[in-house]
């Protein structure tokens, strides 16, 4: 049961709350590609970066995306972006994971073929929004050139967004970016022995 | 240029940790349907709901959306969706940002109806993930009795896994879900005067 005196207190800071905002709103006026980065150790970093991709998509406009150490996104991401193959071009190192590998020259080599597919993606007319799922872990292996990198990244056309993905995010490369968001894992049911399951882990 | 010592060394540390991995893997047998939490102050809360949706789609499950508090995800989720209207079931509240509304009792009577349909749609056979987006707020300001929610998401059935995103998630929420991820704003463009932009925030 709601009392008048309530609803009415209620409604005056709602009220306050919206010309606040509204305010903030009006405030801001630049337009610009963003670099976003999405690092932390928690979940949700390559699925966030997948979301912003298939958002953009939804818009009609072109995406395209890097993936850095992981092989592949799963099947279930594949599916989906196949039904907008004209909106998204994509490109894998192919390798599988790192651990996976155990060589560590053929990693350096997959990994600065897959840079150059970045910067192309990046210069390429009309683009968007381009993904770069798990860069942040090649950069911490050093297989590739941080400073190369993050020059790349700063001389991308001015309205392209890009998104980084990865833990252990460079620290420069969080000086160099315009948001960043680190997942913080509070609570993990792996460790309640759950295992991977279609459509969360894959 | 990589010395023999250095490349044999890296193999050495790859070799360990894929056992260590491959061994973490094997202990996890139990699949169930998790009751997932995105929360803090930081994006992507939503925006990785949202690519967990499309990855389940992609994996050609059935997925339900019920929104809370925000009257529509935007433009751009809601085009692709459309394009898999057969594996997707969404209601909104449709009442806008309650700091629009300034009308508690209209907003407490709104939540109890997306209330019923997030019930209606966990129970509903086939479903295999159902997002409850800023449920998180409709809970924090007291629009829907927390234990009786807290309940309803317990007594879901076995499969079912569930999403629920919003700032300020409460402590017994966080105490009854298996997997809680929060996303912390490390830097923030809206800081610097940048504006919302298509793709992006909508």
């Amino acid at each position: 049961m709601i009392e008048t005196e309530d609803a009415e207190r209620h409604r005056a800071k709602m009220v306050k709350r919206k010309a606040v905002q509204d305010a903030e709103v009006a405030e801001k006026q630049i337009e610009k590609g963003l670099l976003i980065v999405h690092t932390g150790p928690g979940k949700g970093k390559s699925t966030a970066a997948f979301g912003l991709l298939v958002r953009m998509i939804g818009h009609g406009r072109q995406t395209g995306v890097v993936q850095f150490i992981k092989g592949a996104w799963s099947t279930g991401e594949r599916a989906v972006l196949e039904r907008f193959s004209d909106l998204v071009t994509w490109h894998t190192m192919g390798e599988g994971f790192t651990w996976d590998t155990q060589d560590r020259a053929r990693d350096v080599a997959a990994a600065g073929r897959a840079w150059d597919k970045a910067q192309e993606l990046m210069h390429r007319p009309g683009m968007a929004l381009v993904v770069l799922d798990e860069l942040n872990i090649a950069l911490r292996y050093d297989y590739l050139p941080e400073a190369e990198v993050i020059a790349g990244l700063m001389a991308r056309p001015a309205g392209v967004h890009v998104v980084v993905t990865g833990r252990n995010a460079r620290p420069a490369l969080i000086e160099a970016a315009d948001l960043v968001t680190e997942m913080t894992a509070v609570k993990h049911h792996f460790a309640q022995g759950v295992k991977a399951q279609q459509g969360i882990e894959f």
